[in-house]
């Protein structure tokens, strides 16, 4: 079974330049990608962007969400884009055709969503809670920060430059975000009443226990077993 | 001997916007190359190039020329790039990946001009005569035509892509079997004390959730941090 593009959402947060948008969209279309989601864009006139010369389909498609647990949520796999190399990471780092060669035996199965970070900061750390993993263009350590029109280009080229070939290797399909969401709820919630977090605990005890769900690789028919133990237990120590 | 990147010279033939020349900049910078040559390009204000974030060295020692021929006189392999499928072709044409590599092995020896046309027209015929062969990035036939700041740094990207030297990648150490275990033996516990399995459960059961935690790709740093978690809810079931 072949990688189905259309199952590949571009996701740019907090994008700032209109004609970044454009770009993105142009590379998108020249490589046959379709799915363009924004959130919260800097410039509302997105859909004017003039450099997306024939994506004006894509442009006028493209979904808008406040959030980006929303704009993933569909999504088994989601994957940020950095150019850290020494950051303190806890997330898996990929060099881009490593990560690609993953997300295509996703593609198979689920949708995967790729964020793009806004030009000045990248993402932020509750924008790379939502991430399994992360994505690298092998660039320089001097100059590490791409254009954001040209970095959505390279990495969609490398999802499409194997095109040819067929591979018949596959993966079980991995819990969407929506799921993961779930389990962290569940979970946040057994770390409060177990008295492991405090109950007025601080929002970066929820994003440190967010990462730590999705940097599992919760596979989707496992979900329903791990929503009934915790909610089991969490039952238990309530009562 | 590894491929001589200095050796690359990206030749733009009559850009018309300088953002462009930017952008291209901008790329040789991210992936290391230095080279930049312009023919005529429409407007003498390139230098200014503001999407050349960091890539001021590259744009202020690019060289100007007037005549394609001018422009890669040392180069012993020149490539022109098009968007064309069909089009009366004299020239070979070649996949990007296919031609990288046959440029890669040129850089052992010589210098390689790749040109990239006008954002409207391309590379017009005269230029071409110039080239020995042309180059395809794999876009789709709908729509071929790619911006050229992202067609540059797609097809740098494609000459760099396996040069190993620009590759860090890190993988966080995955837990092993020892800490798995561990863990399985508390959610054991838990999944008896909450009521989820019954206190003689059946040793198909254990498997069932030793299996539920192997097939996580748990992480050896966040081991602690989940044995603690179950610990906590643990203690607070029993009490």
């Amino acid at each position: 079974m072949p990688a189905d593009l259309s199952r590949v959402r571009v996701v740019l947060v907090r994008t700032r330049n209109p004609l970044n948008i454009g770009a993105s969209a142009r590379a998108m279309s020249n490589f046959g990608f379709t799915s363009l989601r924004l959130v919260r864009p800097y410039d509302i006139a997105f859909r004017e962007a003039r450099s997306g010369v024939g994506a004006s389909s894509i442009l006028s498609q493209a979904e808008e969400y406040d959030r980006v647990s929303d704009a993933v949520a569909d999504c088994s796999l989601v994957v940020g884009t950095t150019a850290a190399r020494d950051r303190e990471l806890k997330h898996t780092l990929r060099r881009l055709q490593d990560g690609a060669r993953i997300m295509r035996e996703q593609l198979k199965s689920g949708s995967v969503a790729i964020l793009f970070g806004s030009e000045k900061t990248g993402l932020g750390n509750k924008d790379l809670s939502y991430c399994q993993w992360l994505l690298r263009i092998p660039t320089r350590q001097q100059h590490g920060s791409m254009n954001l029109g040209q970095a959505v280009a390279v990495c969609l080229y490398e999802l499409i430059r194997e095109d040819r070939r067929s591979s018949r290797e596959t993966t079980p399909r991995q819990a969407d975000a929506a799921d993961l969401d779930r389990v962290t709820a569940l979970l946040l919630e057994s770390a409060r009443a177990s008295g492991y977090l405090s109950a007025q605990s601080e929002s970066s005890s929820e994003e440190k226990i967010r990462r730590l769900v999705f940097r599992l690789g919760l596979p989707a028919d496992d979900v329903s077993v791990w929503l009934g133990l915790l909610r089991q237990s969490l039952w238990r120590m309530k009562r």
